[in-house]
């Protein structure tokens, strides 16, 4: 067989890259369940009505058939879900008798869409979600606590500044409304696309398309312009003089979003109100987020999300739900491609046992062993070459210590290989540094790094 | 819309159940980094010639089309993995020049067959699976390390007792070549069936279909009932009167391995050299893995594998492997299904900290957040009702401590809901029992729990 290629659209790491994608599963991970939020998985499967429900045709899904069903066999009925949102939505309705609400729940997946690949954009692609969905009714401090939630857990990654930019819809349809607007939605849809086209792009088609006149686009885009770290966006907006009492709700609930994170550490993640933010196409009601990373705005949002009134309705019962997900393939593989993000070494070895001869592999083995019994993972070398080249296989893993195994004249010894330090060292009690644990994060993205 | 139904095959976990399956997972993942496996993960999708490549027309790919595609649109020419060692091989190719040989790694990741469903086989699963291949030549202690490692990651499940069988090909081709059988092969495919058919069947096979004689059927027979835990199974072997230097090699090989992990401590795992392990379809060349899991010998080997020769060849190299596939939903839903395992939470949280009423929320907010910065998973009540409300809201969710945060005049109180027991508490450095930090495995199925 010769050498297979790459598939466009399906990213896949090496092991030192994998080690850095792991670091920041692992961080989301210990951050979400801190939080009390549960994990699960869903099957990676829908019936194509349910993807299909919210006349979704815009996603690219792929459906599944068996090879071996009849000639000209039809479809499974099957497809591969496009999102985490969808299945969770399906889930909770399957098992609405069975959990506890407000159920709190994280889901690190991959879902697969069938688009035109670009930088990151997949076809298949790992993602990061969480959401809080209640039966019925589902309290507005759920929506500061995803927020913050998700601010925690974005100021832990390696990667550049990030700023996360929230609004709230009721905000926007209040003063669309007080503005005299008859329908806001269309407005929103519009003022969604200043990411892609110039002001005076969006001016007109406010005019043309939405019906505004003069004023009324004037005022729409001067509310998008406003943005602020602070409460301070709350005077900004009712110095344009519109008045609803929608607006109201929603400036009240977008300050408090905002203080209450404001107020947090998030390291290098800027939390601030965004009124631009529309999130045009989807089914948000009350709070929205959007999330640009520093130098990569090209990529659009990388974590984004909002409330739903209705995340699902089984007809007897609605369950309202507040999420957001992280495009973790987005972030990181784009960082990766690039060389600005990967591990210090490609295996988890914090050891290699040296080989004195392949009669005393016993030996090594026991070693290692002994090392393992507290924590540290080791290997043993594959083969006894001399010792310069059991120190090259180490560093071409990125292993930072070498075992020496004692002999009849000499004691255990273990070699740091980076600097070359060399000292005697018992394999009962011995450590490394907590730091050469685990495979260190190199970054040159900013942001923290293990 | 109405209440989804589960889909056959696709088994779901509820989030205590998943608990108990993150512990499964991190449990294996963390013997496998120990010793020095690194982990990847590969696409979901493979070229259909690549997963067709060895003729396994038997199983069942999913192949997938695009939603979107023109009408009538023709299949993507890929499928969903149905294991991980196709796509394993594919990634050693693409990536040889990258990847430093001999490569460990583990991959834990869903495959998926559209077989008809039953207790333990389903369309999607779990596998762990943990490789070692080589460019060139993989010397033999490799064989002993995979079987270690999984015995050792096997020994630390909340599972039944389980049974690791290992035999040889060169010890079973061996055999049969000194015994005069021209077709090894063919005799191995049969002796394979012994698992599904009795002992008389299997002889009438061999004589009809592999063309033996009386005295040949009954020595293949003989040394298919041989098992022993330790090498005493070679007298028994040559006692049989059969000579052949293959013989000799497969012997010495089983030994070795026997030898080395009986001597190891693999709590409720026994290892066993079993002579009537043949894997008859598979493409083994040297050592060869089965498991049984005590009182579900009805779902086969929940753990299988052996050293293949060429794992994978571009032409230019031959990479021989040896590796060990776990079965990860086929051990655990089964499991679950019957109530025998599952986690005594449903969420992460070991606290949760009661709310005196929604005027005081950020306090409580300050004490989860104090508890979290030391490592402990805490969430605040959703609403303040009375405290006993509150307590029954921690029980549903098996949550063991509820939090009081501090009044004018009492100190801040943490009680055990499970004996009642509450005393005063500083958020900033009381912490539960390590027992109580993450959700605690219950099983009625032996094997250790946490």
């Amino acid at each position: 067989m010769s050498r297979p290629t790459p598939l466009s659209g399906f990213p896949e790491l090496l092991p030192a890259e994998r080690n850095a994608e792991l670091y920041v599963l692992d961080h989301l991970r210990r951050v979400f369940e801190l939080h009390g939020f549960a994990s699960i998985e869903t099957r990676a499967v829908e019936t194509l009505d349910q993807l299909l429900r919210k006349g979704e045709i815009d996603k690219e899904v792929y459906v599944l058939r068996r090879l071996q069903a009849e000639e000209g066999g039809a479809d499974s009925g099957l497809g591969l879900h496009y999102d985490l949102t969808v299945p969770f939505a399906r889930y909770v309705l399957e098992n609405s008798g069975k959990l506890e609400f407000p159920f709190r729940r994280y889901q690190i997946q991959k879902a697969w869409r069938g688009e035109r690949p670009q930088e990151g954009r997949f076809r298949e692609f790992t993602q990061a979600d969480i959401d809080i969905v209640a039966k019925d009714d589902l309290a507005f401090h759920f929506d500061v606590e995803v927020a913050h939630v998700m601010a925690e857990a974005l100021s832990g990654l390696p990667v550049p500044p990030l700023r996360l930019g929230v609004n709230n819809r009721k905000l926007l349809e209040g003063f669309y409304r007080g503005l005299g607007v008859d329908d806001p939605a269309a407005v929103m849809r519009t003022v969604d696309k200043l990411d892609k086209l110039p002001a005076e792009r969006v001016a007109d088609l406010l005019r043309a398309e939405a019906g505004l006149d003069v004023d009324q686009t004037n005022r729409c885009l001067a509310l998008a312009q406003i943005s602020a770290a602070d409460d301070s966006f709350v005077d900004q907006v009712r110095a344009l003089g519109v008045e609803h009492d929608l607006l109201d709700t929603g400036l009240d609930e977008l300050a408090e979003v905002i203080s209450a994170i404001g107020a947090l550490e998030t390291g290098s993640v800027t939390v601030a109100a965004d009124l631009r933010i529309a999130r045009g196409l989807d089914y948000y009601t009350g709070t929205v987020f959007e999330t640009q990373m520093a130098g990569f705005e090209h990529l659009g949002s990388i974590c984004s999300g909002g409330r739903y009134d209705a995340l699902a309705d089984d007809g007897r019962n609605r369950y309202p739900g507040v999420g957001i997900s992280l495009g973790v393939s987005r972030v990181l593989v784009p960082l990766i491609a690039r060389g600005q993000l990967t591990a210090s070494r490609s295996v988890p070895s914090a050891v290699l046992v040296a080989l004195v001869d392949e009669g005393s592999r016993p030996d090594s083995n026991a070693i290692a062993q002994s090392l393992r019994a507290r924590g540290i993972a080791a290997e043993v070398a594959a083969t006894a070459q001399k010792f310069g080249k059991q120190i090259r296989y180490a560093e071409r893993r990125g292993i930072p210590y070498v075992w020496f195994p004692a002999g009849l004249e000499s004691a255990h010894q273990v070699k740091d290989i980076r600097d070359g330090g060399q000292r005697d060292a018992d394999p009962s009690t011995w450590s490394p540094p907590d730091a050469d644990m685990t495979p260190a994060i190199n970054t040159t993205a900013g942001g923290e790094a293990q």
